[in-house]
Order: structure tokens, then sequence, then C-alpha cells
């Protein structure tokens, strides 16, 4: 008999869904919606009113139309009757977070809240209760809480709890109003299944949620803000469940509104990188997986916790079970090389591009490809949007030298490239330097897929063979994996792994001779990169503030 | 009875003359003509063979085809008499040399010379007597040569003996066949005058001549090459003329050949950078006038001879008589903005350039124009052609720092802008720490006159006020002044200057706002120029050695 399985990724501003043979792993269908409000960073659509600075809200409206949409079309792509689907994954953005009543309407649907942005959809990137992070980790440092270090050392404005702070102070009520905040994720596999849940993952990575210990004390949100002592029993009511793990099966009410059969088995949800790990193959110790775009994650299964100065954090069973994942990433990877082609190329270039119907960015990639290691002359560190990983520090920002009056743009691009490979070259480092292995190595996003260029400088500079993922959907992917373990056709994740995932026969060597050369530029890049970096000269926060005065 | 007198500029690709009223220093006339050969630097005319690297050659019949045009018309253009015409000055880039048979007749006139590219002028440019400077160098740095200092502590590959030393070496019949080598200004003189003679800031700046001591004695020449041991008796055989005196008188013949009356007065020939000193009014002790053009030259007129480190050099009557001039330079200014457009722009001010029918050049410095300072959030170090001073390294290269995925092309032209004006400051700074006084700066070149934006951030960085020359033919001024005086219608170059120098009423005045934020970004210029242009961090040189194996 026929078993399929859909996975369903909620982006940041569109939906997707893939149906995959659990025989062969082959993706049979796939469709995709974008949310018809996309992100309302601006103004509030329902009422028209202007959002202050930093939010970032949505409709979760927008996320049944889409899940309307895309079930029925690739069920009806892949042409499969949807009694052969046998479970189904969600994989969300997070803390992608909103209020809901205890049957799980959001309070935005409500005509008395309908005008407030409290009552909708916080997305990961609403940056505007940073100064209630701010207090939390104040309060943490202070109390030496311990899961602040599995958290990298800080509590996010993107995690769960600033964010409900946020509301307790700012909409009182709308914290009075609602019976639980969930994440989006979790809300979806309880449209399907009737039934609500907490996915681990999300507990864990968002809510500081520790394996065996729970959440932080009531005596901790006490000492923040005495309204957030009971915080937790009070608008976190749902059971936890770990990853894989059936929340229950598709009611009739939803098998009608979704397309789908009645009784199929739905996983507990799963943020939308970690997801990704069986996807990719990324079920032993040592394995590491990297998804490359405008910034870039990467996720290290490893046996131990191991203390890492300096990633974003490390949990349990964090991105497959028995395992801790290990995460980190730079804030910014594909955005330094579209800004290279919008900010930094030639009038002449301008007119070469335009002539052979290309981008500016795939000129300047295609010339920088045309020079040999070294050639360039010049060095970056690749700031441009801060440093995430390993120093942290937001305010730092971008350096090229070596720049003289026959550097070319193509140049600066390569410099920049190189400058990102080095930067996760030094996150690779820092984790062997605390006992992390890092051993196999899989790419996936579009840079990995399509720019050989650059991936082939990846792995001169990482000095390891680089896996390409053959699938362009690694987390919808990821999430149809989490469906059929929910559903109980694999044994484990390994062995779900070796059937479903995606990684294809492309493999990247290193190249010797490039190897050693970029030796020589890394040894360079790790010296400025720690005299810039680590308060040896303070230039690039002393820019800003002079910057911010004059702005004024 | 009125007294005129003309100036003739020799430059890198043409030749201008102005004529002006000695009792007014009203310029009446202007004649400019190119060199029809232009810069010989990859092929040799008159054979059409190529020519090594690094080389930059003359054909010295350019010059006299020069001279032919712009006397008669700056004449004709001032509506005046030759016979109203009492003295010629003429100014040379230098060391522009060339050799000479004991008539004067340049070698490369000599059909049996005319394919040798060493019978040709060698321009002050022509970089392939490098190893020849280095020899000299390392064995006056063994025999720790006084003169070594006054140098600034370097003999360049553009100076005098390099160039024989070369041509000794590589074309010793060349060598032999020449009664002298000349500099080209003192081969101008002497073709006007009949009679040869050697101008002494020529000998001084770039011969190592030292005022009552002579050239480097016979023993350190011997100790360099035996065979230059009689270099200076046998082949630099004129008198040294200090600035301003009378070399002669023009000649019947060259009075017929240049349209010009028998008998004028022609002065000394005078390098055409320090010739400009008294059009500058730069003649008291504490003046300081600069040219800014794609690069830019200082000079600093001082009482005492004082050793300031770095500095490209500093002669007894090196720009006024009785004083010591001190040179300081940067080796890339314009070339940096223009480096700017050519190289980092977006693809959008493309087409508003375009659309406004104006220069990327401007348009980049309109847009930084309209920022406050600071608000760049960019720094940069002015490198991208070495460090001419003050640390006298060319294998240094241009860095910058701040950039985020807010910086605008406009903000790394501002970066550039104001890393020149800081690079000046250190120059000025390092003069005033060594007890060299600094206090009226007047500035001319192109950009003094055309960009009123950068002209006022000088003023704020320097925090002194900017006086800005009205005539655009410094140099060519300078030249009539020395004509003036060879004559003798002055007393003294003071006087001279007062009534014909060429210093406008604009001057930009340090707005203490702003000075007082570029205080904080120069405090962060400093660091940044210790930390990688006193070996604190050689990534730089290990770029260029990279970018150098790369190539081969």
């Amino acid at each position: 008999m026929a078993t399929y399985t859909i996975g369903v990724d909620f982006g940041s501003l569109s939906c997707r869904a893939v149906l995959v043979d659990t025989k062969t792993g082959k993706e049979l269908g796939e469709a995709t919606m974008e949310y018809p409000h996309a992100v309302m960073d601006t103004v509030l659509a329902a009422s028209g009113a202007r959002l202050p600075a930093n939010y970032a809200l949505q409709d979760p409206a927008d996320y049944i139309a889409a899940l309307t949409f895309v079930l029925p079309a690739v069920i009806k792509e892949a042409g499969v009757s949807p009694e052969e689907v046998v479970g189904i994954g969600v994989d969300f953005t997070c803390c992608t977070m909103l209020p809901v009543r205890a049957d799980g309407t959001p309070l935005c649907f409500e005509e008395a809240f309908s005008h407030d942005p409290h009552a909708y959809v916080k997305m990961w990137k609403h940056h505007a209760a940073q100064p209630y992070a701010d207090r939390i980790n104040a309060v943490a440092r202070a109390r030496g809480e311990r899961w602040l270090t599995r958290a990298g050392g800080a509590v996010s404005s993107e995690f769960m709890f600033p964010k409900i702070y946020q509301i307790l102070d700012e909409a009182p009520a709308v914290y009075d109003a609602a019976y639980a905040f969930m994440e989006a994720g979790d809300w979806i596999t309880y449209q399907l299944t009737g039934t609500p849940a907490c996915a681990y993952q999300f507990a864990a990575y968002k809510s500081q949620y520790t394996l065996g210990e729970g959440y932080p004390t009531e005596d901790f949100f006490a000492a923040v803000d005495e309204r957030l002592r009971h915080v937790v029993r009070d608008k976190l009511p749902y059971p936890i469940l770990p990853q894989g793990a059936p929340v229950g099966r598709v009611t009739g009410e939803a098998a009608q509104r979704f397309g789908i059969a009645e009784g199929t088995v739905v996983a507990a949800a799963a943020p939308d990188a970690h997801v990704a790990a069986p996807a990719l193959a990324a079920c032993r110790n040592g394995d590491v997986y990297a998804v490359l775009g405008t910034s870039a994650c990467f996720f290290v299964v490893g046996e131990r916790e191991l203390p890492v100065p300096g990633i974003c954090g490390v949990q349990p069973n964090g991105v497959v079970p028995g395992l801790f994942g290990y995460e980190a990433g730079l804030c910014c990877l594909g955005d330094h090389f579209a800004y290279a082609a919008d900010k930094l190329t030639s009038p002449a270039y301008v007119e070469e591009a335009k002539a052979r119907g290309i981008s500016m960015l795939r000129l300047l990639i295609e010339k920088a490809s045309l020079k040999a290691p070294g050639a360039s002359g010049v060095l970056a560190l690749n700031w441009w949007n801060g440093n995430r990983c390993i120093l942290g520090n937001s305010d730092l920002s971008g350096v090229f030298v070596g720049m003289t009056l026959g550097t070319a743009p193509e140049d600066l691009m390569r410099a920049l490239i190189e400058a990102t490979a080095f930067g996760t070259r030094n996150i690779f480092e820092n984790f062997r330097a605390c006992g992390v292995e890092i051993a196999g190595l899989v790419v996936s996003g579009g840079i990995a897929r399509k720019d050989p260029f650059t991936m082939q400088l990846y792995a001169d500079v990482l000095n390891m063979d680089i896996r390409i993922a053959k699938t362009s959907q690694a987390p919808a992917l990821g999430s149809a994996i989490n469906g059929a373990m929910a559903a109980g056709v694999f044994a484990s994740y390994e062995e779900a792994s070796a059937v479903m995932s995606g990684v294809g026969e492309t493999v990247y060597h290193p190249n010797p001779a490039a190897t050693a050369v970029y030796d020589k530029l890394y040894a360079e890049y790790k010296k400025l990169h720690d005299y810039f970096g680590r308060g040896e000269n303070n230039v690039m926060l002393t820019l800003r503030q002079l910057a911010a005065e004059a702005g004024k």
C-alpha cells in the first residue's frame, strides 16, 4: 500500500507544501501560496492605523487561507488520493506567536480586539519587545539563571517571553483575555486536530524550556515583574510534545475544510530551520547542515552537551531525538552579495549587464570567479549586519582592507564571499575548539544549488567536502518526515532520513592549492576579527554613535 | 614703461605659458599645447618597439614644438610687443632628464641613437630604475650618508642618479656618448640662452646636492658601483644657479625660432611644484601651500632646518631664498574620488546621473555634501596608492571600516574625502610635533577652485582658515615671477609676491561644531593609521604578496 506524507512549511511570506512518497523519498507534488496580507510592519490592515517602529505582525486568517489552498493543491498535483496520505507535518518560523481563546480562536478574530495590534500574530522579526528582553536578561544575569547559557547567553527580543511581556505591559486587556499564547506552528496543528499542544523544539529554543526542569521559575518571573509571576501557569497551559510525536488526528471538520482525510495523523510542529535536519541527513554525531540564504543558519548534531561560547544555543533533542542540537548563524550572507551588486559597482558594468541581459549580481560573481584565490588583494569582515556568532555584537560593522586603484568591483564581491566563508570557518573552529565534532556538511538554500563558484570557495576555505541538498524545500521535506514519524512509518529519524532525505549527488571537494592560500587569508581574517571584534579597537561602536548623533 | 614677464610651465602632458603684468600681477594671456607624442610608456614612437614595464619616456622635440607654439601665442593673446617682455621663467616636472652632447643636442636626435629608449627623456614617473635606487639606498644607509636625511631617508627611483645608473648599466654606449645628463627644465633654458646651467632646486631635491657641500662624494659613488666614481665630474658639468638667477639672455637664433625678443632675460628653471611658492604668497616662516590634484603636494616655508621624519625632503633655499622648503605629499587625492565614482556606485545612480546630465563624481559629491559630519558611519584610510607621507610605504593599501546594509555610495565617497583631509592633518601635526610652524594655508589646484564642499571639509578637519588660489596656473605664474626676479624687477620674492601672487579673496573658515566631530573621527583615523601603517598588523603586505603570487 502506498504511504505518502505531506510537509507544510510556513515561511515569513508564504506557505508551501510537498507531498512525499515515504518508500522512495520522491517529492510527488508541491504547492505554494503567499499570505494575502504579507507582513504588517507599517499599517494594521483591519484599521489602517500606523504601527509603531519595529513591529512585524501577521493575520492568522492568512495561514488558514494558505493551508486551505496548498493541501488540496498538493494532493491534486501529486495525483494521489487523500486516504493514501498517512501523516502531515508542519513547520513554522518561530517565535511567531498569537493570543488565543480556550477554543483556539485568535483574539484578533473578535470584533472587540480586531483593531488592537497586540491581538494579532507577532512574527519572529517583531523587534519592538527589545526593552522587555533587556529587562529579562538583566534579571536573569543578576540571578545567574542557568538556562541562559543554553540560550547563548541572552534572551532575544524575538523570543516568546519578551513578546508576552510586551503585551502584558502595553495591552493588559489582550493579556487578560488570552487563554493562552501559542506558537503559530502549534496553532496550526490545533486547527487540524482540535488538540492543543506545544512542540518541544519551540519551547526549548524560544521559551527557555529546559528538559526535565521546565520553564524558568515563578520566582524568576516575579523578579522581572510581579505581574508575570504566574505567566507559565496561566498562559502556557498545553502539554509539551517531543519532535515527531503525534498531536492527534485530522478532525472531520478540518478534513472538510482542508480537503484531506479525516483521521490522518498530524505531527507536533517544528521550527522551520531545525526541522530540516533529517531532510538533510543530519542525524548522527558530527553531522552539520547549513541553510544559506540572505543570512545563514548552521546546525550541528552532537552526542554531548558542551559549553560553546558565542553560539545561538544548544538544546537536548534539538534537531533529532537523543542528541544535542547546536545552533549558530551569520546574520548576513546573501544580503552582502546583494549589497555589493547594488552599491559597489562600476557604471561600465551597468552597461555590460544590461547588454548581456543578466543581473549585476551574476555579472560580478562571474567576474570574481575568473580570478585565482588571493588575486583580489582585498580582505573583508562580513559584518554589514553585525555579528551574530561568535561575537554576538550587533554594533559591529563591515571592513574592507587592501584596496588599490586597480581594485575592481568583482574584487570587493569576491572578498565579501570569502569573508562569509571565513566567518563560517570561524564558527566551525570555535565548535571544534570546544570539543564539538564537525564532520559531514550538507548545505541547502538557493546559494547552495545555484552558485557553484561560491560552494567551491566554501569547500576550499573550510577544507571540507560539501554535499549539496537536492531538495529546494528542505523544511517542507523535514515536515513530511515528521509526518511519517508521527504515523509510525519509520522506527527512527535515522531510518527515515536514509529513505527520505533530500541530499543529492553533488559534492564539492576542497582544492588543496586554494586551501593553502585561504589558510593564509583566514589567519589575517582572524587577526582583524579579534582586533575589531574583541574590544581592542572600538572604532565601529564610535562610528555608530557618531552617526546616531549626526542623525538627530 | 610696461614690464611684462612670461612663465612657461612644462607639465607631464602639455606646456602652458602665461604673460603677466609685473606692475599689477594681472595675467594678460595664456596659451597651451599638448605634446605630440604625449608619454611613451608602451611603445617607442621612432621604432615602434615595445618598451619594458615601468618606462615613461618623452621626445624633447615635443618640448621645442610646444615652446615654438606657446611663446608667440601668449604674446599675441596678451596684445603686447615682444620687446615689452623683460623676463622669462621656466618650470618643469622633475627629475625629467635626458642625455645631451656638448652643444646641447639630445642624443635621441642622432640617427645612431634614435632607436635606443635610453637616449630619450626619462620622465619623473619612469620607475624602471627602482633596482638602481635600491642599490644606492642600501649603500647610502650602510655608510650613514648625511644627505639621505634631507631626501626624506631614501633616494626615489624618480631621482637623477638612479636614472643615470640605469643608463650606465643598461646602455653604456648612451652613457659614454653623453657629454651631460640634464634636467629637461635646464635643457630648455639652454635652448633659449645658449648657456648651460643647472638650477639649484633641481639639484637639491632630485640630485642630492647639498648647499656648501656639493653632490655625494666620489667615494660614495664608487661604493655603489666603481663605474660611477666620476659620474659628477664627467656627467654633471654645469654651474649651479640659485632660484631666480639669470641663466643668460635669449639668443638671436632662439629669438627667431620662438618669436620673442633677443636679449630677454631667462631665469634659472625650477621644479613645477616648488615654483608655485611665491605665486601662492608662501614666502614667510610658517606659510604653507598645497597643490591638490590627482595627488597632493604640500610645501612649508621654515626659518630653521628641523628633522621631520616621513616627509619628502627639506632643502635650504628650497622654495624661496633664505628659508628652508619642506616638502610632503599624499600620493593619492583626487584619484580616490575618481576611483569611487568609477568603482563604488549604484546602478540607480548611473541612471540618475545620466538623467541629470552630470558626472558620477559630481552626483556622489553632491549626495555626500547633504549629510552631516559623522553621519556616513564610515572611516577610510586613504592609501589606495600607498602612503608617501608620513609612512613612506608604497605597499600600504586602502581601508574602509563601518559599513552596514544602509551604507550608500556617497557615504564611501565622503569617507574618502574625509580620509584625505585626515591624511593632510596628520602631515601638518607631524610638522608641528617636530617644531615646524604651520600657519597660513593657501590651496591651489582644480579641487580647490571647483569643490567648495571638499574645501569646507578640509577647513573643518584641519581647524584652519584655508585661502584659495585664484590663479589656475600657479606654476606658470611662479615662473613669471622668476622671470621678473631674473630681470631685476623686484628686490625680493616677498616684494614680487606682494604684487604678483595669485591668491584670491575666497577663504574657508572652520565650523567649530564640525571640527568637534572630526576631532573624534581623526582620533580613530590615527589609531587605524598606526595599527596598519606601523607594523602592528602587516595584512596589507600579505595581501599584496598573495595577489602577486596569484598573478604569476
